[in-house]
């Protein structure tokens, strides 16, 4: 089944390594040619992710040699045309959420196991090129848009009744916690937890979060300031897991961490952080990157935030506003995850 | 059952941060005060950590702060003397193994699960301090010397028939990597296991090691030079476990990883490591540091070894020429582990 392209594809674009600072445009742009397991979406929802903004501040390579450059891995919104081998089960009028990939080669044993993300072919869902069927060579554009084209594969569907504004973030920053959550035991085997952000025990610059923490069930709170090797004194050796949501050094915090302890490091960071042999080993410690691995995780996290009625608390910022948006974000005035909404398209601020 | 104490103990001291150049001293030293759990041992071999050089060196504290410090933790001798007390079923004539760690609290979370490592009264074989009945306060001496007192609960027995001079290097090296290859399932959840040093797969600089490494059963060699970046080309995201047995930055050999694989530190260094974020979270790669938990690994490495009749190569030096060996081994001609004899007390050379 498939209708007609009666819309154009537009976006917030960015040509150079300044225009996060409030000079991205919106700008009409010819979307992948279409293959037959395609579909579109029509955009609702996208959140602003970190990584988006390291990318955007040329942190990984000059946004030039990929303008123009329209992020957003977070995107939410509903199916308006499906190709004849459209996968999912999706239809015209499902709600589906896109991460942070978009396409990888189906066949290795990665892609077997529904772990895309580590697939050597695996394309991102912006500032990457597709490798395949009419598309290939396409360079990938995001959800700070109007609309999103590519493999249904990777356009997951959201459960009924399930805000699809909440559902945005849970495509990169939910399922990456989710997954490193469960995989590290949170709640089985490991029993005292800590999120650099908000969790159970909730590590977090100095007493701004310390009343929303508590409403969000977290039951310590560990308040930090820029001097964290000092900030973390009387806390050494209470927690089985940390995750890290901040992409800053996390040397410090790792004192926090049990014998044989777990830190899992969810948030991307430009710089590397120096990583003492010593405490390591005298702690029998584990530094873990967070990644989530694809498909299987994706429907587990909707089940489960679902059933336990589990959604993150969101910022909502009018796609419109974008370059009020971003630089809102850098300035550390995201209190929540800041999701960015196209009312014209059905989403709700 | 006890002896009489008609021996002197004797040991390599160093007293400031440039001795293990060839300055060590043999001088005799006061025992801790007797203990009913301890035992004497007559050491016979010792072998040579590269954690006694970086301490020998001041890496961690002035010499002087422990002077006269008396290294070693790597050593094997006979039992000479038992207390009343005595654990382990030791007697003498039993021929025992000390490795880094000699005492603990005996009480807490990690000491019940035979984790003494971990426990926060931990006493090391040398540089510690005793926390416990007459011997409390006293500075620990290691294996550099020709007797050894300590708690009876941390000499292990070496089964029959193992050759004591191969059981040195086992009771720091050999433990801490059996311990990482069993934890991190080598062989059977981890199939290829790439160890710096010798392994599986061995790693090592230059050439010189490749002839050895496959007499020990290695399938696979990589060779790397100053560049390891460039040295590890063509081999990248092949190895499931990697064990690093040497101190330096590990970082460009991450690249050797399979996604989700695990890279085991083994051996101390005294410069952070700088860690990239994004590779880690790309690759969902795991750091963690080795150490072995205690008591009970020792009785099943030992238990192992013998079964399958698994020995370290090793070079012998007589004791009398530490102020030699120290030298070789600071300028890399450790070709295997350095173990150091006592002729005297029935060691051979």
């Amino acid at each position: 089944m498939s209708s007609d392209s009666q819309y154009t594809f537009q976006g917030w674009a960015a040509r150079d390594n300044d225009d996060y600072k409030g000079s991205l445009k919106l700008q009409s742009f010819d979307p992948k040619p279409w293959d037959e397991d395609d579909v579109d979406v029509r955009i609702m929802y996208c959140g602003i992710c970190g990584s988006d903004v390291h990318v955007l501040s040329g942190a990984f390579f000059p946004v030039s040699a990929m303008a123009p450059l329209i992020c957003g891995h977070e995107l939410v919104g509903e199916v308006i045309r499906v190709g004849s081998q459209v996968e999912n089960g999706l239809e015209v009028g499902t709600i589906v959420g896109v991460g942070a990939v978009s396409n990888s080669c189906r066949e290795c044993e990665y892609c077997v196991e529904e772990c895309e993300v580590f697939c050597k072919k695996r394309t991102t869902t912006y500032a990457g090129v597709f490798h395949r069927g009419n598309g290939a060579g396409y360079k990938t554009k995001g959800g700070y848009a109007s609309h999103w084209r590519g493999p249904s594969a990777f356009a997951y569907p959201i459960p009924a009744g399930y805000d699809p504004a909440c559902a945005a973030p849970m495509m990169c920053a939910g399922i990456t916690v989710f997954s490193a959550l469960r995989r590290f035991g949170a709640g089985v085997t490991a029993k005292q937890v800590g999120v650099i952000g908000i969790g159970v025990t909730t590590i977090s610059r100095g007493e701004a979060k310390r009343q929303e923490a508590a409403k969000l069930g977290s039951s310590n709170y560990i308040a930090v300031s820029d001097d964290v090797a000092t900030s973390v004194k009387g806390c050494e050796r209470t927690l089985d897991l940390v995750i890290c949501c901040t992409g800053g050094s996390y040397t410090d915090y790792l004192k926090l961490l049990k014998p044989r302890g777990t830190f899992v490091q969810a948030a991307i960071g430009t710089s590397p952080v120096p990583i003492s042999n010593i405490s390591l080993i005298t702690g029998g410690l584990t530094i873990v990157g967070a990644l989530a691995d694809g498909k299987a995780e994706y429907k587990d996290m909707f089940d489960f935030a679902a059933k336990h009625n589990i959604k993150p608390w969101i910022n909502r910022w009018d796609m419109k506003d974008i370059n009020k948006a971003l630089p809102a974000f850098t300035n550390g005035e995201a209190k929540y995850r800041m999701v960015l909404v196209n009312t014209e398209n059905g989403g709700s601020l």
